[in-house]
């Protein structure tokens, strides 16, 4: 059984989410009694990762609808309310905004306030269940090409961010894969970008993938260059946080860097994505909005300063890798590999986002 | 006046060194009275960058010298087991070797012991005075190329680990020709990598640039790619702890990355490196000893953990960009920006190291 991030207490009606920013020192579990709680622990990252991101959201709509019958609201106006508050909270993460759409679609029309609470309840279960088995199917795909292409041997990968469990309702994308992979008994070596500022790769891949018993080694982001030379990596997979309609990926920043090393030691590199990554409303990577963090985040560590006091700071939380970089995007749909595959999957998928 | 880690104590017979570890946050000195001092103060890198680690070992034979005389001992072979220790201390960077057979050249003759001293003294103040000269001419040359290359606007650079006076005896190498365009008013913005796993960047060289109003832009070693894309960077400019014959180049780890980078974006990248870091005897860089730190410097921060606990580590200190990626190495004696070059700068420059 892979970690779980997110609980919903169905008892007391409320959303536990386990703060992902002092794991793997710390597991505390932070509870969020309504959607402000939620947005303020997205915008915080107390929890992160595009899939993991939009499934809170969306508990947080159910949070927003319990809360306005509880207090005798009128309930329609509270949950766009809140829909809004919730997508404020991220810029970069499509994923949110599409959830948050599939969540609040049909809900209108409910009259009985139960009706609601319960339709909502059972909307969220189900994005759950099929981020879950979605990424069962991003991790077959991504490990059928992966094997095909490399060879039958265990492959080295190399991987940024965290990506696993912790990032999405279950299993993970790119790390499903490196899950699927290790089923097969198909992995040598797993090189995790320990991914600054934030370490998520040393805080939290690390951890999922000690606790696997997947075989890792642990490097800073600087390093990837060095071991794409010298420790035969096969592959570098990543996810994703929102892709435009010519395949343009917002990533994890130092996405786009791995992307470019990769190609200059003729490594492919690969993205795993479910379907709500894509953003058919923007023609190119261009539009997406990139989210600059604080920067505290990059120049105070556990209370210490790291850099001079007012240290000026560029601190994007993401970037934009083009189409041409990337070898492959792995979804539940299938394998990605060129401008035609996009085109199809768009036209099997009518666009479901208006910006 | 730039700042200084590295000061001789005439009265009491010490090295004091400026504790490299804690900067910015906490100014602390460390007095070394004897060789051992030194070499575990190189080996803890409270001192670090080729020049001033080769300086401090300068300093670190001239104290074993100072003991040996107190305690009666004998010179030679004191100063002998001294050298050892301190080449022992940090096996990549070649300054040190090179720097400490230059002071014990001619001391093996002297037979009066206080006209040993004051000629070790003598040398180290040379060596001293001639990396400060060298740096200078270093920062003309590299100011020069760049200006002549660039076009005479302000320019972007960007640059990792810490390269200025803090590396060295003073002024600096790439901070150097920073400080050097700067002076001439053509410095736009420079991008510091923050340079995982010891923040070189963002500790010593933004605290530098930050002490001369120099502008700065901090930003995680991942970042470099994006800013390369989005942020119009002229050049780039590290520094070097060895050079093969070849042109290969040893430097902090995230070097190698940088040039792939670089070069990716049509930027050029650009080695500022003084003669002394030049090994002749090694025909490339597969050759160049790469030293592995402990695991601790990754994943223990401020007393704690980042990590999983026992997390395998990959820690090279530093990486090997070799020579076809690299744009120009900028010497005290001109530029070098081929093969040919090279060979002419051996020529004139016959092996002066044995390994």
């Amino acid at each position: 059984m892979s970690l779980r991030a997110i609980e919903w207490d169905e008892h007391k009606e409320t959303l536990k989410l386990l703060d992902q920013r002092v794991l793997p020192h710390q597991s505390n579990w932070i509870e969020c009694l309504n959607e402000e709680d939620v947005a303020a622990a997205i915008a915080a990252m107390v929890v992160r990762g595009a899939p993991a991101i939009g499934l809170t959201a969306a508990y947080g709509i159910l949070l927003a609808a319990i809360q306005a019958v509880k207090n005798h609201e009128a309930l329609w106006p509270r949950l766009k309310r809140a829909e809004k508050m919730l997508i404020a909270a991220r810029p970069t993460a499509v994923h949110l905004q599409f959830t948050l759409e599939e969540m609040l679609k049909g809900a209108e029309q409910l009259e009985d306030s139960d009706k609601t609470i319960s339709y909502l309840l059972s909307k969220v279960r189900k994005i759950e269940q099929e981020d879950s088995l979605s990424n069962r199917n991003i991790g077959a795909h991504g490990a059928n090409w992966l094997q095909k292409r490399r060879g039958k041997q265990p492959l080295v990968l190399l991987t940024h961010c965290n990506t696993g469990a912790l990032a999405t309702a279950d299993f993970g994308t790119a790390l499903g894969i490196i899950r699927t992979l290790q089923e097969r008994g198909s992995i040598s070596n797993v090189f995790v970008d320990e991914t600054r500022p934030y370490l998520q790769g040393a805080r939290l891949t690390a951890y999922e993938l000690e606790a696997e018993n997947i075989p890792y080694t642990l490097i800073t982001d600087s390093m990837a260059a060095a071991a794409m030379r010298l420790k035969k990596v096969d592959a570098v997979i990543v996810g994703a946080d929102r892709i435009a309609s010519n395949g343009d990926t917002a990533n994890k920043i130092g996405t786009y860097s791995l992307a470019v090393l990769a190609k200059a030691h003729q490594i492919p590199f690969c993205v795993a994505a479910p379907l709500a990554t894509f953003d058919w409303s923007l023609p190119s990577g261009e539009k997406i909005p990139i989210e600059e963090r604080p920067a505290e985040e990059m120049v105070i560590w556990n209370k210490t300063p790291i850099a001079p006091q007012n240290a000026r700071v560029w601190n994007p939380a993401f970037d934009v890798t083009p189409f041409e970089w990337i070898s492959a995007i792995f979804t539940e749909e299938g394998v990605i590999e060129s401008i035609a595959d996009l085109e199809r999957l768009h036209q099997r998928n009518t666009p479901s986002i208006t910006m």
